[in-house]
């Protein structure tokens, strides 16, 4: 899948394409059929194997059943039509029985949402690396702050690096915190359909919640109430999102400014070339994670919009709108983690450059210290940098803790 | 290019597709070779067509053309590389001299988004004929009004369809009135390199701007000073759009609603079926339609962002994130165009169902009107619609005359 | 009205307040009174004066109106309410016949809106005379173009200012050619009310359309067809205002970044304090006009989904969506277009520094024109900032033509 | 604080007017002047008392400071210059020392933030009682269920409820966790002022972290290392209130379709009048949460915009942004969660009019659960709503296990 308007998009690789959704679905599909069959709802021959399903699917050409999709408003109809012709009159009479539509896409989206977020949480988990290590060199590097825009007082690049860990370290607090929760209730959220195909069992509802915790198990989501109309799980995958390509977007902010021709403090490792200027090295990995990040918070706003327009027991509209917002949000984030990986990672810092602005500077960025001396009735200390030393290092101990007690409390 | 999570997305063609960008921006190059020869800037043989540039790009594999828009940051850098190699040294010198990677750029998404706006506004004729016919005939078809979901006064479905269509007219009036221009400004708008290269010539620089000119004439688009930092034409196009799908959105909200099974008032031509429940026809096209307009706003936001954000001679990050914007937010509206004027040729109307409402909401929905008749010291009259044909012969005046001015003034 | 949190309110004066807002319902019912009685719907002494309505209304304090408005959903109940207590019976029962809340919400909201606009339209024009002769001045004052962040080629000044200026045009020929449409429909949009009460005339429709035609002309507004699900009309006032904060956002980020410390090309006239940093004299205006711009594409985002959220014969709950949020992003307007007026009006040009900068970037920046100069076969030509002078005399011209267009347009 | 274009504002009393933003930066002022003394830094006569700072405000007249507040672009400023005129001089000359504006802006509005969120959270406990309440009453009351608008298949309306509520109780997970953490860094984050003032102290960086944990202490806030360019906290708190936003326009939503004259299966407790429909009684509270909801991922989206927009050590127009964006915001959620209780606790439910549209849908609603029973093989089982009480029940365990929790965490 190529995507000439959104350079570093093979980052993603085949996350969310159509191929991945159909295959999410065909999972879907077969994890429910194998929960139909261990509770003894369904006759052992309505198990299909993802293989099965993949091999029933064979001929069927994204683009068709993408054309097909439109008449019912969503590629499960199309989908469960081609794959029964392809499958045993049993298993194709079992086949999705029980479940509806929504289940079979929110699931689809849920499990490619956690594969972007794996990625996303290891890309951070590298930064937090990565920035460690930077912060904790550059500890005393100085480096004058800027306000405004204009040179403030002293500082150290480690304290800016800092920052930049504080908020990857914000959102790997989020995402390694997500849920991944499935999605089972049939035509309204009652799981009335499968109720009655255990109707002969003895506990015919305690049978038919077994069958939809299994079939999570089997997906390995976490088993969840229906969600079909309170649509937290995604308005939280889009608030965690967010939270990164923030995070990125301000280390990017930051290389913008200060590998500016005229402060040239840190340069991309590789910089990007001109198509006209043969003496350019644009800092490109952060032109393209500034863009994720300008067009996140509008993304996630229509996630957020949809779950506040439910209604009913599905929501014409909004439910729709969900699915490629998702998938466009979430493939932009997991290229920005990558870029922003291989940003931290080469970074040229230049601390002689560093020095020489903080000199150029003058005096003058020191008047506040000399009033304060003043006020204290002492000289000026020198101390010029503050707490920043100590600050660097409360961040260093809370990207220990806080990636030592996730990798702890996550489960085998 | 398939979208499962679009349905209804196969209507946009290949529009905005890779391929389609691709071909563009060789039309933009092919266009100023043209225009460098004819203004005897560069030599005969310096000429490309289409053609040529087609046959160059023709092992082009946009995957691979795509990856490596990541270095430089966008697509016409390895383009630009990938086609000098097919070309002959003088021809290959001669390509893309004088222009930078966002002329390209920009230029090619101008002529999609002008394709785009022809089959929008082409769509919005067809729905003023489908929709100007409509409100005639049932310019005195009784139905009840609602305000704030509850039943008011008795209003006639004609008026309705007379406010789909002047939201139809408004957008019509947008996207009709659209410029296109073209967008010439080499490295940073000054155009220095096509003045040097035409610094042979008397008047260097009158050769310069009559190269650009006749660059855009050959591109069929408005001639235009360089706007790379002036997004007013792609702020015009998301606003054009966004017009657009809300008055769609507006019919599918009224058919939404008037088709609930317990109102029954309107029904879609064909419904859509349901993965589970046989008995249910779904609105489907009002469903996809609102859809598109929920997430037409916030796309675009981004595009008046990422004008706000315009800074030095080209945005970092803000000029990026407006190529695939533009293409999400212009391929759904060309999808929700088609769909509405799918839906409002096959409405289904129930002047009976209409007629039995009106009649079951009783005397009350007549209160207001009892009270001033006695205010006015009369016998109510019985009129029960006020001006309501009136207002519809008003909005069907208004759709010839828009229609007939814009006509007359489109250039031929 | 205080704003703490919005620094530079205070500008907008009164537009929007609570008391203006009041003040122009008020406006409203005198003028439908009056042409309810000119047309002979009413008797003479149902007219009632903006004056008498505001007496009538002295004692109706805005918190308590503010409450009272939550019961119905809108203010006009109470405000309808309490006058009715303070005028003769007479006209204590004409007041409002034949209109509905929403119509003296709307025409209210307007009267607002073009106040805001007459503001904004004003300061634009200021604008366009300061930066024309800005670029007049600096047409060849020379500098260096940065396109993502680095120094690219030789530009001028002048050609930047061209470009703002190009913006600020773009923005004057949207808010010039605004409508200001007036809102008169009744209970449902049929007049059904107005009609009635008029019944006992020949013609009572035609009556009742002459009536609104005439209480629009009394508010100076265009005379139109209800809009009550037909949002246009603030979606353009919203599209408007964007391309205008984004106009004036454009000069604000080159401001921040042509002052910075390093950089030092312009600096505004007075920069603003520190609580803290003696030395410092931070581009307040342009920080605070880059706020405005940020947060109004959201806002005008509301808009248009309130507009796309259309239904039944008024819709619930983005009707009520549309007024805080025109309130607030017409006043952020009004406040940015007066501060960027004074921006630009005190802008210091440092003509020195700009030189400095650009011979500092040494011949790199030439390298591109050298290599086309090689290609073309001559030497170069030294001729650095290309058609520069001529695109700046292109947008000056632009100038001329728009307002001189505009303003013999503009009715008397 | 009236606020006629937001009816219902008055529900959010003082929060984040003027008075309560100027009286949470004399708390700010006074809890650092506390800590200074308190940990030797200043001498005890620095101490001022928030009655002391309020005597020294009294006569600064909010229209005034607020004019003034954009001279420096914040109000920090003018109100340390008019404190410091009330005060002694010793006090004068130590207030706000060590601080900036910045400060004292962050934390006023993060303690009003924490006003808001506790009035949210206790409405949220109020609701899930209610709602829990109202599950269990309608654990078994039938109702059909609509996907996409359409009559789908049985359900029960404590089915329903329960999802409002999962709603409800994720929301309340959310605001529960909050945190609201202190801001003092200084002019740039490094505290470099502090550590001078300490600096005849034998551990000055020791002293300058412990005089920021006591100041926050003091106020109550969480303690925490600058986050001036690490904006987490507010986006936090924007995603929970639109979380919380959108669980009421779940319910809002219901109502107002459920409300429908031609559904009528529920009515809110006290309808609103219409200033012309004496008949109507409008679902009011419905319409206002609605509303409210609706723009909230605007505002939200605009507060991660701002996260994103982070440069330097303070981010210019993007901080500023941010403070009345939060204020909007956390007043609408406030306003509209006191909303959403009343509608919860008056809403009449109307299992007639439930039971009578239930079986006017006829047989068709039972045609999946008719061919389940067949390809099972049985007889349909005459269960219709499959375990819609065992879901309910589930949520109302949740709900008991979530309120215990978190209420068992809260800090004493």
């Amino acid at each position: 899948m190529s995507d000439l308007l959104w350079p570093g998009d093979h980052r993603a690789g085949d996350l969310f394409t159509d191929a991945a959704i159909r295959d999410a679905m065909l999972r879907v599909e077969s994890a429910w059929s194998r929960a139909l069959v261990e509770h003894g709802v369904a006759p052992a021959d309505a198990l299909v194997s993802v293989d099965q399903l993949g091999s029933a699917a064979a001929d069927l050409d994204l683009d068709q059943l993408s054309a097909e999709a439109e008449a019912g408003g969503n590629p499960v109809i199309p989908l469960i039509s081609a794959l029964r012709k392809g499958l045993s009159p049993i298993a194709a009479s079992w086949l999705h029985r029980g479940m509806t539509s929504q289940d079979v896409v929110d699931a689809a989206l849920v499990l490619e949402s956690r594969r972007a977020f794996a990625r996303i949480t290891a890309e951070l988990l590298t930064q937090i690396d990565v920035l460690s290590d930077l912060a904790d060199t550059h500890r005393e590097t100085p480096q004058i702050a800027r306000t405004l825009t204009q040179q403030a007082v002293p500082s150290t690049f480690g304290m800016k690096v800092a920052h930049w860990l504080d908020g990857v370290l914000d959102a790997y607090d989020e995402t390694s915190g997500l849920q991944f929760p499935a999605q089972f209730g049939g035509a309204a959220g009652t799981l009335s359909a499968l109720v009655e195909l255990a109707a002969a069992q003895a506990n015919s509802q305690g049978t038919a919640l077994a069958v939809t915790r299994s079939a999570a198990h089997f997906l390995d989501l976490d088993a969840a109430s229906p969600w079909h109309v309170v649509r937290t799980p995604f308005t939280r995958f889009a608030a965690a999102a967010t939270t990164a390509t923030s995070s990125w977007s301000h280390i990017a902010n930051d290389v913008l400014t200060l590998s500016r021709s005229e402060i040239g403090e840190v340069t991309e490792g590789a910089g990007g070339g001109s198509s006209t200027m043969p003496h350019k090295a644009n800092p490109v990995l952060s032109v393209l994670i500034r863009r994720a990040a300008l067009t996140a918070p509008a993304l996630a706003s229509t996630l957020q919009l949809a779950s506040a327009d439910a209604v009913d027991e599905r929501t014409p509209g909004s439910w729709h709108a969900e699915w490629a917002t998702l998938r466009i949000l979430l493939r932009r984030s997991v290229v920005a983690a990558s870029q922003t990986t291989d940003l931290v990672r080469n970074l040229n810092v230049h601390a002689d450059a560093m020095a020489f602005n903080l000199s150029a500077a003058g005096t003058a960025v020191l008047s506040e210290q000399r009033s304060m001396a003043e006020l204290a009735g002492h000289e000026p200390s020198g101390e010029t940098v503050g707490v920043a030393p100590l600050l660097v290092d409360a961040t260093l101990r809370r990207a220990q803790e806080l990636t030592r007690t996730r990798l702890a409390e996550r489960p085998r």
